[in-house]
């Protein structure tokens, strides 16, 4: 009986060692044994996300491969922003039909490489599947962190100021735009959907007093904040602040609970707004303050906003 | 303009606080901010893998949802098991159609619980997404060994025995029995299907030259042996130990091709087999010889064994 051919591979593995080995880093293994191998910086916290993103859900059949890959990386990038943490590593699942092109692998890989050489991160693992069923992919985000200086959700206070990065509502609409239901000349929001840009690398332990990133829409993700304070806030929707392609849509309705910004969402007390801004100006991102929080039972208000507001996003 | 209803979660967050919050370990903030923390063991080294699992691919639609979280966790785990590693904590993403009943997710929640306990693991975070597809799982696990005491695939020599932890075969006839192709009159095929066993807990460091798990079928896995010790293995096909059921069926070409078995697969030097052995009793696991490694070029040579064998399960 013939030996199984052992030197020409299945090609799951052909597909991994051709795409996804170049992209390991230290402790990967070559991505050739079961698991992945890390000695954890001395003395560091540990910082750890999941986030999974969907064909058709949270990116389009039609989008370019490699912008898939970086918003796997940058949705993920953006919860260790949300922390405050440094990123170091990372692990994929990607669950994808037979009938893949090999060209969707090397352009998706390709947006990984990019996108790990923007931000100082590897490849640690991971696991390719086949599926029935739409593009499934899911990736794990490693950081570390001063112990204790992570950010958290919880601690605004009465008087503290809401805060954001850079400008709110591209995401949403450039989904729009996309669908052709609103006009983007330029593209920026179509880019801003593909290709967000997680708030890495700003110093905002002993600034701010609680933080998230906007992935589910401001008004909903305003909500967490809330309540994981005890507290109610009040948006100044004529202060959130808008891209000239976001302002030229006039849709201010998806931009208060659009998802996918992934911009931060912050409270800061005023004792430390001088000093946010100095970090601003240091680190050229925009914050701006939108609202104000109150001593009140959890809940958000919003004025001068428009009249109908659909609630934020929600999976299920 | 009324506020959004903050008080009343969407139904995703509802979902979230139900089924996954009790699961949640130390450092998993409730699952409430952005990411966990995890302050590593002193002087240990983590080790990590992540796999997916995709309905009607690694598991059934009519599977009960309990054994799809086990499922889950312990494919993950047998990963750990390859390494020698002690398993710490996991993250989870979740993909699944908005009809998806709430006791589904009770019941896969209930399977991760009873896993966690039996495993002392414990969730650190995730994501749950919907899709218009199959049911899509992710989890990646985290373990720890002391540093350089990892197992490998690499290292076996020649003359090296081929050994195998428990039964093989069990899991790829238990998807036959579940697709009514053979019959499991004690269930016990589809159990092994549903929940496998895997290997933590042994001590084979310094015993084994190299080791992995069997997830794509013993004549495969054996190949990826071969080729990361640069070696050829004859196995001996009378020797591949089955379970009773297992040898009822008479499908020996599933036996040495199909996947999903998760027991190990090690080269032993003959000089530590006495040392395997009492490990082996200390565990009360049944380690069995079934061949030998050769200096030959990476090759897989099967003696005794059925005239017919497709190759090892390849995912594209």
């Amino acid at each position: 009986m013939p030996p199984p051919d052992v030197d020409s591979l299945p090609a799951e593995f052909s597909l991994i060692a051709r795409h996804f080995r170049p992209l390991c880093g230290e402790g990967a293994l070559d991505l050739a044994d079961d698991a992945a191998l890390f000695m954890p910086p001395p003395g560091r916290q540990l910082v750890f996300s999941a986030d999974a993103i969907v064909e058709t859900v949270h990116f389009l059949p039609e989008d370019p491969p490699d912008t898939i890959g970086r918003k796997l990386l940058r949705v993920n990038l953006s919860d260790l922003a949300a922390m405050g943490a440094t990123p170091l590593h990372y692990l994929l699942t990607l669950s994808a039909p037979r009938s893949t092109p090999d060209a969707w692998f090397a352009g998706f890989a390709a947006g990984l490489a990019a996108d790990q050489a923007a931000f100082g991160v590897r490849l640690l693992g991971g696991d390719t599947a086949s599926t029935p069923g739409p593009i499934s992919l899911s990736a794990t985000i490693i950081g570390h962190i001063t112990p204790g200086q992570a950010l958290r959700r919880c601690g605004a206070q009465p008087g503290d100021g809401l805060w954001v990065t850079g400008t709110i509502g591209d995401g949403a609409l450039g989904l729009l735009a996309l669908r052709g239901e609103i006009a983007d000349p330029t593209q920026h929001l179509a880019q801003r959907y593909r290709v967000p840009q997680p708030r890495l690398g700003l110093h905002l332990y002993g600034i701010a007093s609680a933080a998230m990133d906007i992935s589910d829409g401001l008004l909903q993700d305003a909500g967490h904040l809330c309540r994981a304070g005890g507290l109610a806030v009040e948006i100044d929707a004529a202060l959130v602040p808008l891209s000239d392609a976001a302002r030229r849509a006039g849709r201010p309705e998806v931009v208060l609970t659009g998802g996918d910004d992934y911009e931060l969402l912050l409270a800061v007390p005023q004792a430390r707004e001088a000093a946010l801004l100095a970090e601003a100006e240091r680190a050229a991102v925009a914050f701006t303050r939108i609202g104000t929080f109150l001593p009140a039972p959890p809940s958000v208000h919003v004025i001068g906003g428009p009249s109908a507001l659909p609630s934020g996003w929600s999976h299920f």
